[in-house]
């Protein structure tokens, strides 16, 4: 315990601890299995339990019904940004509202005629754009509802009546959310879902059927709805982490409980960059992320030595994304109150010195 | 320790006990980093080690030097039978050995006109064909070095002139083991490396050059060459504990001293299995693998209760591949042989009762 930090990573990030116990102790022997969770067959009971429970879980969490498939897949949010227009085509419209949509936007290139429907990059990302021209007949309309390079998220979707895909990587299960519109969302796990190695695809059941056939097998999402994410052997131990983290979050109360846990720890964050003219904060007000805090000093030349002096209070992963430099709190799911409070501390702290 | 059995799983399969208990300390907290291994940036200093130093450590295991990039890919050995023909093209010749080298020749359907050079199928995948039509024009030569459904495994491969491509899903670094000829070779980490959830890739880099551009970005090879497989956040976890696995390796004496044990390993149970008329091998003599030994009992009415009776003894994981049924006993790197001898000395005993 006594050498673990408070971890601001932008992701892979911070666990819960009980998560990380329980770990402990099914990597050396699971259930009845007689071994270790990453040394079972993924076709054996205690997997099967382990897994549809997952499954299980996150759906509850989720809202979704019958009507929906939850895929586990593999190759993070990245390889969704051409899976998707590859089973579904690429005539779609794309928000870019930072690095990860650009990119995503750039891969359907491959599978048609993407449109950019608005873009904030002329202004560094810093906004979610309210300007959009969206065309109904799109095949979808594809949204990164946060974006954690900038620190900005979508407090309400745009619809154009196309179905809407969702990058939802870095706020799943962060708040409530309604899946009214919505046709399929992914998400890495890396953030608030548990280690990186697995990716939640949530599609519904209709959009699904309307996915082109004659695919490479592992490429197309019918083969991992048909075989219930086992086709072939799963990322067995992300799957296992990511099932812990969605019991972790029906204790603390589920959705409804962590939205109002990261909304008091945003504002406490927010607060602390809006009181003192030492620090800035990167994006627009109405943009703000609750996941990812992003901020400047009015001196940048004392970023690194704020930087360096929170670590030595053991607040660790501040430093913002190689690409823009700053400072990025990430205050996922799993990081406590108490955390921010002490970030907040040292801030005031530093601004006074 | 005392609920750990003997676990004869095919894969996700046992791994080395040593391996475990370094990954219960690092899940909580890893080096410097103050956070566990599943918690820290995957750009950090203390990942860059472990991903660097996994990579250096099954390069020198494998006798890869630098005419060879050493990648780590996700989605299994299955996404690889798309990937290949996808990056090279699919007019290649395919060895059908089994269940799995069947289904990689299908996949090159989706590139081009893979040829099917030869095929044990005919005899239920029992023996390597001995007679085979190569092409020495093909796009390049596949092969699966070891069968573990039917628990053979090629001893001497073949030579067309044309490419080498190999999944060695089952027997990479179970033996001394030479890249002559060879171009490609893949590896789902499950059974030999590690858990489930990352998959190796060893290609020279003269022949990834010819590979295709204009590729989805995570679909290309050369993306992942490009960026030292960090083009996106790996799968961490998967990647740490094959690094921890190939130590071990290292340490037990590397793949001579590997070869040496398996090898006694598989003479021991192939001896039990000869020695009493009531097993029957299911591979012919001379294709033998040395990682799956599979079996039937001549009264196979029986086979329900030498699983369950073999279990009571804490020897688990004996079932054959639902595909076939009868018993197999996957004895990879990681099972001592003193679990072998446990297994040898039941048979014993099963077959006077």
């Amino acid at each position: 315990m006594s050498d673990r930090l408070l971890n601001f990573s932008a992701g892979p990030g911070t666990l819960p601890l009980s998560v990380i116990e329980q770990a402990r102790e099914d990597l050396l022997s699971i259930g009845e299995a007689g071994a270790g969770i990453c040394e079972i067959s993924h076709r054996c009971k205690t997997y099967d339990e382990v897994h549809d429970g997952t499954i299980a879980h996150l759906k509850r969490l989720l809202g979704a019904d019958d009507d929906w498939e939850l895929l586990f897949v593999t190759g993070g949010a990245s390889s969704q940004f051409f899976q998707i227009p590859m089973n579904f085509g690429g005539d779609a419209d794309y928000v870019v509202t930072g690095t990860w949509a650009k990119k995503a936007a750039a891969e359907a290139k491959h599978f048609g005629s993407p449109r950019i429907a608005a873009s904030s990059e002329e202004t560094k990302f810093d906004r979610i754009p309210s300007e959009l021209d969206l065309n109904p007949d799109a095949r979808y309309l594809h949204l990164t509802t946060n974006n954690t390079v900038a620190g900005t998220q979508w407090h309400e979707l745009p619809r154009s009546g196309a179905p809407l895909v969702l990058d939802v990587s870095s706020d799943i299960l962060s708040r409530p959310f309604s899946l009214e519109g919505v046709s399929l969302l992914y998400a890495g796990a890396q953030k608030n879902l548990g280690p990186a190695g697995t990716t939640l695809v949530l599609v519904r059941k209709d959009f699904l059927a309307s996915a082109k056939d004659d695919l490479p097998t592992m490429l197309s999402y019918k083969t991992h709805a048909a075989k219930g994410s086992r086709y072939n052997t799963p990322p067995v131990f992300p799957i296992y982490m990511v099932g812990l983290v969605a019991k972790w979050i029906e204790a603390q109360g589920g959705v409804a409980a962590m939205g109002e846990r990261n909304q008091r720890k945003a504002d406490a964050l927010y607060a602390a960059i809006d009181g003192h003219d030492l620090y800035q904060g990167c994006a627009e007000v109405g943009s703000r992320s609750q996941m990812n805090v992003t901020f400047r000093l009015s001196d940048t030349s004392r970023e690194a030595e704020f930087i360096a002096k929170a670590a030595e209070q053991g607040l660790a992963g501040l430093k913002g994304h190689r690409s823009v430099g700053g400072i990025r709190a990430s205050i996922y799911n799993a990081m406590p109150e108490e955390g921010v409070a002490k970030l907040v501390e040292f801030m005031k702290e530093f601004a006074g010195a």
